[in-house]
């Protein structure tokens, strides 16, 4: 953002499309459903798209994707008229890349191939364009190996589906720039996203490890026959869903410690929970038994409804959560 | 649910306020946090209420709760006019559950208290009287050892506060009858609560078991400098809050392997996964160095605010977000 009279910082951006107005060529590389996500997301934003994918079917998937998608984007306020005119598939890399403002790289959680990708997209890619993957599994120290100048690769990992859910995952490689930090963080605020900076660089970034964690209990839970699945998932809809919706973890303990807040928490339960830590949580692994029991156990709990049908109630369900904290949060100053 | 011309199961006393009109008197023993608010949930349904507690100052703190509770009582749709008019204090534990047809015990955590506690209450309530205890970490099996009639106390666990989120744990004991399950089941469920039946007595239950797993690892990346209190924070409730208030993690991760479903998930991300919990999650305790670093970290991160706006907060955040959700739901037959 070195530009004299552009914004140089994400706070002067954040409102307006200024980001959105030098950065408005994008370069999908790898369209399987995060790449078609970000596909709508970005057209939806008023961005030109060039979408490459060695399947040779990628074109009607994304489509389909897109019209997936449509509803959900018009019920979070985008327009939704006209976005495939700005939409192009194209055959080669080098063509998909050349003019563009962002690279998102979707393809597979290969070392040696992003390496190989990362290196071929910078010899065809504009100076200034700035390269995102959206790996979940990869850091872009590692990733960014055999380029020439790494200063502008960083991972931009978003929580699926891309276009619904807000967060995403800034991760920068040992050799990014702190601009091009703040370039992503400028630009996936303009798209109305929640662009987080990691201040280190670990597997599996915050998000999944926290997924993770929780998951296990889950699966210990389930495959002890404490509840079914169904059962710990309306557990979860109805407690803890919620309290994370509108607080994280450490703000609730902070409240839930009464007038005393987060110290008298930790004074009083923190001994507690840490029993439960080490001598009460589960260690599951996925056996042959555990696999077979949570199968049976999926068909009995969701059997009766397609992927298609629980897909729409939980894409509905999330909007109508994300507009009403849209609507009942203090509205940020457009200064 | 014996009696002829009543109704014989949860389902058919659901919509109706039949369980309410042949359950109207509570006695709420223990009034702290939990009870004060369970209080103010019983009242707003019109129910006869009796509180005792031996803290001298319980009415006012109670009253106050009450207060605090009011607008988002309201905003759940419940009435508030008027409440204070069926609420009494009573000295006297055998005065409180004399006539009580549902006693909610929110007692010590002591489990000899308890004991003797409930072999107190069974003497001087109604032979009829529903008996649920709000712990949170004592089983039913242990804390009835002193009951002549040890059938018809169970847990009913909140999640804080319970006159706002919807989950309660119905946790039998092993001596339980089957219908005071069915019953509290009805009860809770006329009072706008989610009931579940956990199907084992276990320590913690579920929520709190599923809570501590995921803060384990919300410790470990603070403590390591991954990220802030207030990061962390923001990553879950622009990620896994919205997505587990849609949907619990079992649909979440069957939705998430697209058309192959969960198996899919189970083949492609389980030995990820599997990899992750064996060798990645944290394990960190609250010693010295970590407390001390976390106390730091959330006067930096939520000093500037009071517990009192920050609760005020969550809580209109979390009203927003129950509401959608409850509009966006198919609404239940009331046949």
């Amino acid at each position: 953002m070195s530009e004299s009279g552009t914004p140089s910082t994400p706070a002067e951006v954040l409102a307006g499309n200024d980001v959105l107005q030098r950065r408005e060529h994008a370069a999908i590389i790898g369209a399987g459903v995060i790449g078609a996500s970000w596909t709508a997301l970005f057209l939806a934003h008023g961005m030109e798209v060039r979408v490459t994918d060695p399947d040779p079917d990628a074109e009607r998937k994304v489509r389909s994707l897109i019209d997936e998608a449509a509803p959900t984007l018009s019920a979070l306020g985008l327009p939704t008229a006209g976005i495939y005119d700005r939409l192009r598939f194209v055959d080669d890399l080098a063509d998909a890349v050349a003019g563009a403002d962002i690279v998102q790289e979707n393809g597979p959680e290969k070392v040696k191939f992003k390496r190989s990708l990362w290196s071929s997209i910078e010899q065809s890619a504009p100076p200034h364009a700035l390269f995102l993957s959206s790996t979940s599994g990869i850091l872009a120290t590692s990733m960014a190996k055999e380029m020439t100048d790494p200063t502008r690769l960083l991972i931009g990992h978003p929580f699926n589906p891309p276009h619904l859910v807000p967060l995403v995952e800034i991760v920068p490689g040992e050799q990014t720039a702190a601009q091009c930090v703040d370039e992503a963080v400028a630009f996936y605020t303009a798209l109305g996203k929640r662009p987080l900076v990691l201040h280190k660089e670990i597997p599996g970034f915050v998000a999944n490890r926290l997924q993770a964690a929780m998951f296990q209990e889950c699966v210990h839970l389930v495959a002890s026959g404490v509840v079914g699945m169904d059962e710990l998932d309306e557990v979860v809809t109805s407690s803890l869903g919620p309290r994370w919706a509108a607080g994280g973890p450490f703000v609730s303990f902070h409240l839930g410690g009464g007038t005393g807040g987060f110290e008298h928490f930790l004074t009083h339960l923190g001994p507690g929970m840490e029993y439960i830590w080490k001598n009460r949580l589960g260690h599951p692994s996925f056996d042959e038994e555990t696999t077979t029991y949570l199968i049976e156990d999926l068909h009995r709990a969701y059997g009766d409804r397609t992927i298609d049908e629980l897909a729409a109630e939980r894409d509905r369900l999330q909007v109508a959560i994300l507009n009403a904290l849209a609507n009942s949060r203090p509205q940020p100053s457009t200064n």
